[in-house]
């Protein structure tokens, strides 16, 4: 296993394999791997020979005041945790912005990949700049690796849908492909930020997952009143002590808002323990129609409802 | 001469080519070809082994009411023209943009790349949407055509240092060359817009080169008041009977406008001669500086100011 630092290195590894006729896999992630990372590598290496995962915190996704400073770094771990898994390569670049360098600040660097309607809603709301650092991190990933098809967690569910409608407006030659989330045998969402849960959080935090299992079962059972369900979840995790960011149904492709299940939607959550942010969804259907993702086809069938893989 | 219009026909072939050990050039135009365009044919052969040009008319740098539906077309003529140069591929490709297909407008299409300083100044001041329909269809060819150098013409001077910021700050592996102004006999600017200027307004639309020329003499002369230098060039373009949109004094990294010239500049001018928009722009330097351009390095020296090849 290789950790690259430099642009150009990275850059010439991919030629290289690709003339030697590889394809190449790569997961973008901030480091501190957990399950949930390791994953999409095993899943990757379904897709492609080689795999390359790069470990950055973008720091063009945190607002100021957001939680750059405190974001979890583990780099030693990180490999460790990769080795097993036969990763060629862990991209792991110096600062990838212009800066001037006597701040911290993007006076260097002023383009920006913008998508314009997916990047609004959601986590939109409170972090409007948050998409757009996603957005144009990973096309200057894709520029310098450029693999022929990235892994994504749908975890981070809002992200996905950027990153796909990104690679399709923008005529990336990179397949994408998302993966299920990864839980705690007790449910909760694997994230890197978990490990800042206090132990009474933690437990609480629960009510996340465990209220959208709940409202997975009603949809089951008929519900399809969007703000039912979105009220169920909402006092679930209130009662808990989350404070809740938004907890909303939304159409899988558009992430717009519905008001009944009547197709295909997400049940998208973002909520507070503490000072944690903490994200999890579900895909749902109503009991009608088949379990099958209308927008995009599906080759391989999924074991169970919110885990198939999408092919873009 | 190959015809391709599929993307992902264009993909192959250069993958091909690279595979083969070719440096794959590439020239995007929007057709009706003049001696502009192939001297960035030429250029580009000094640079590449293989030379793809692209026809396309880009819908999403028109706002509603600008010249799309009467820029000049005629493909059958440009092929003409590219064929004795020996172009290897000209790119012709179907609407590049998911729309939605009742309309004209961008429903299917929300990615757009934003170089968000340099797209305001100068032409972006009465085309708040230009620069976002250049950047953003340079992006798509260059991911449709992975070429390794670019070739572009100073005379759209902003669009250039658009393109060239927008590959720095997002790693696209493509080398960006920008080539002098070529010009009619008399002085002025080629452009394909050209040919719809009446007789009278061709006569009088030299005003705009034979006054920029008069401010390099002055310049030259010790002039370095960047108001007054300004201020020859709308007297004369206004007094020849044209509307001037701008004519700014300018640096030539930020376009930022400038007060005196005392380290290089470019003097960009727009210009109406009845409905036709004209753009012309002179790189300047001081008398007291040296003839380079301290933007970047200048491996091959160029005749004469304004004119030098400068390379990214």
């Amino acid at each position: 296993m290789e950790v690259i630092r430099e642009k150009q290195a990275m850059r010439d590894w991919t030629r290289a394999q690709r003339k030697a006729g590889e394809r190449i896999a790569f997961i973008p992630t901030m480091g501190y791997l957990h399950e949930g990372h390791l994953s999409l590598v095993r899943e990757a290496k379904l897709h492609a020979t080689k795999v390359v995962v790069s470990v950055y915190v973008n720091s063009a996704q945190f607002a100021p005041g957001e939680d750059l400073s405190t974001y979890p770094r583990d780099f030693e771990g990180d490999l460790k945790r990769l080795k097993p898994l036969d990763v060629n390569v862990v991209f792991n670049p110096f600062d990838l912005y212009n800066r001037d360098s006597s701040t911290e600040n993007f006076s260097g660097h002023e383009t920006w990949i913008r998508v314009e309607r997916l990047e609004k809603p959601l986590c939109g709301n409170d972090r409007p700049i948050f998409f757009r650092g996603v957005a144009t991190i990973v096309a200057k990933l894709f520029n310098i690796i450029e693999p022929d098809v990235a892994i994504f967690g749908k975890k981070d569910y809002q992200q996905w849908r950027v990153i796909r409608r990104m690679v399709r407006d923008l005529d990336f030659a990179v397949e994408i492909i998302g993966c299920p989330i990864s839980r705690e045998e007790d449910g909760l969402a694997m994230s890197s930020r978990n490990v800042r849960l206090s132990a009474t959080d933690r437990q609480n935090s629960l009510s996340i997952s465990r209220s959208l299992r709940e409202a997975e079962e009603a949809v089951k059972s008929g519900e399809t009143d969007a703000r039912v369900l979105e009220e169920l979840v909402l006092k679930a995790i209130t009662s808990a002590g989350g404070s809740v960011d938004y907890a909303k149904i939304v159409d899988q492709e558009t992430l717009q808002e519905v008001k009944t299940v009547e197709f295909p939607v997400v049940f998208a959550v973002a909520a507070r323990f503490g000072s944690v942010r903490l994200l999890d969804n579900m895909e749902l259907q109503p009991p009608s129609l088949p379990p099958s993702n209308p927008v995009s086809p599906q080759p391989t069938p999924g074991p169970k409802l919110g885990h198939e893989i999408v092919f873009f």
